[in-house]
């Protein structure tokens, strides 16, 4: 089989590799009929990560045909179509049992970093049948590849952690995929929603999508209060910080960006708010609500997607995907 | 009348100043029978700390008998005994609707600090009715003053604010009458309820009171991990960068202790720890809860009590507070 290898800096390119095999009897075996990338990716492929182990195929968003399953994987069966969510679990540790499957002892966020990811032919997925998710034949490809990360990213980490009806505003630090998502997400309830970005065709493309006012963030002084601001860059740039500047009293500040460094906290100003932090990655818990949610055209998951790509235009894809106006790229097999 | 007047640090003395009036129709006056203090007037005192507008009489906490009322004021008479709640609020304005209380655009947390305190023969509190809160015939007065900050403190930071039932085991950082009421509110709910401090005779004394155990501070690692960390400090000590290290995957932290600079988050680490935080001060609208809880015997405020003065030992009082072994002090006029 094939696989997309890293070859060092800006270098990913199809070569041969071995066949992926059942190795545990929880596993089962995807044939990746369609890819799409995230920052996560993007990162080491410009070289400014070290965080997937060297020789590892990258990937964690990917879906289509179960083509092996082990011997104790009893929902799903071989010929079914899957979207891969990006959290494999295995539902017995004591994080599981909470449902933080990001955290599972045997599994987690693993995909792409510390086992072979999406990024081939076909992939390994541990405990198949806790970690993908079975979509209806009406379902097609590009919506399914929205399962995998950007859709419940954003309905994990906002929708279901917070009480929406105490919240009249909202801003979206951040003008990438993950904001994106969460707007297409909250559209329905009714909220102002302001995004606050530093590409100004995104931007007005989020207005497009609903968004009640954009702001370049490298010209505002954030001095709008929100009773939930929702930061989704990590720190790059001074987002955290930004944050704590534009909230309300009693409000909620959700940080989903990849965070490197320490940052700064000011509860000297804080510390009297009733203000709630939320951190946290997605626990992929969500994946069948959100498949009757697409079903239901309560979410339109194509908005998200920018651009496609054929399986020989992966670096084109890859360069594209970085562009001041592109959002999420597909990549078909 | 007679309030004690601060006239510099570690002087503090009852003197003769003007009588206490009504001056707008939703005041009330009380006679403090019972007065109390916190680490807020403490510092003060110690000459730490300068929020207290010059010549304003300290004090948020005290108790008991309504002298005179306002026009507007139908649910309270005088004669009625009541404990003071440390928080007045409006009840109308847009912060009062959420229950923030604290960050009533017409009241918060100004007695004492603002305004004239408990400190006195006699106190004018605003928005008498919302802010007091009646106390039966059967009640102490010693129990009373524990309603005024102590333990809605605990209460609403803690008990109202967290799903207990997905806590298995709690650090409390702070030695302190806040830690010690999280304890005696705590204690019903059957966790491993562990102690951080570093007063051993203070430590001691919350073992007998039911922790499971107990940790000198400045001696230990902190590498008992906790699904729930509440730090009652502040930072004169590095207290949130410890309740960081004790912290479980999915756990909370709820930091009460007073914060003057800002503080390192490592975001690093729990970026993706799927981690809460709450910060927050009281907003004193549990009072009629915790006078059922204290006539029902779930809660024995007497056990935070550890010394009782009387109206000229109030210099001593203030001395004893911070001794070793000590916990509130109460004086009484």
């Amino acid at each position: 089989m094939q696989a997309l290898i890293f070859q060092g800096k800006k270098k990913i390119e199809w070569a041969e590799t071995n066949e992926r095999i059942i190795k545990k009897a929880t596993d089962i075996i995807v044939k990746i009929e369609g890819l799409t990338f995230s920052h996560a990716d993007y990162r080491p492929y410009l070289g400014y990560d070290n965080s997937v182990v060297p020789n590892t195929i990258m990937g964690h968003e990917g879906a289509e045909i179960v083509t092996a399953i082990g011997d104790d994987v009893t929902k799903l069966k071989i010929g079914d179509r899957v979207a891969i969510g990006c959290v494999t679990h295995c539902n017995i540790c004591q994080w599981c049992e909470q449902k933080a499957f990001a955290n599972c002892t045997n599994g987690g966020f693993i995909l792409g970093t510390k086992i072979n990811g999406t990024h081939a032919e076909y992939v390994r997925v541990p405990y198949g049948e806790n970690s993908v998710i079975k979509i209806p034949k009406t379902m097609n490809l590009t919506d399914a590849l929205m399962l995998s990360d950007v859709l419940p990213t954003g309905y994990e980490n906002v929708i279901k952690k917070i009480d929406l009806k105490q919240i009249n505003n909202v801003a979206i630090i951040g003008d990438e995929p993950i904001g994106l998502g969460i707007l297409l997400l909250l559209n329905k309830y009714n909220k102002k929603i302001d995004i606050y970005g530093h590409h100004s065709q995104k931007l007005n493309y989020f207005k497009k999508m609903g968004a009640h006012k954009i702001y370049d963030s490298t010209l505002t002084t954030f001095d709008v209060k929100y009773d939930l601001v929702i930061e989704c860059v990590g720190n790059d740039r001074c987002t955290f910080e930004q944050a704590q500047q534009m909230i309300n009293f009693n409000g909620t500040i959700i940080t989903i960006g990849v965070f490197k460094k320490r940052v700064v906290f000011n509860l000297q100003q804080l510390w009297n708010q009733n203000i709630t932090i939320h951190t946290g990655i997605l626990n992929c818990y969500t994946l069948k609500e959100l498949v009757l949610k697409i079903e239901n055209k309560e979410i339109i998951p194509k908005y998200l997607v920018s651009k496609t790509f054929n399986k020989n235009e992966v670096l084109k894809a890859y360069e594209t995907f970085m562009e001041t106006d592109i959002f999420k790229v597909v990549v078909k097999l």
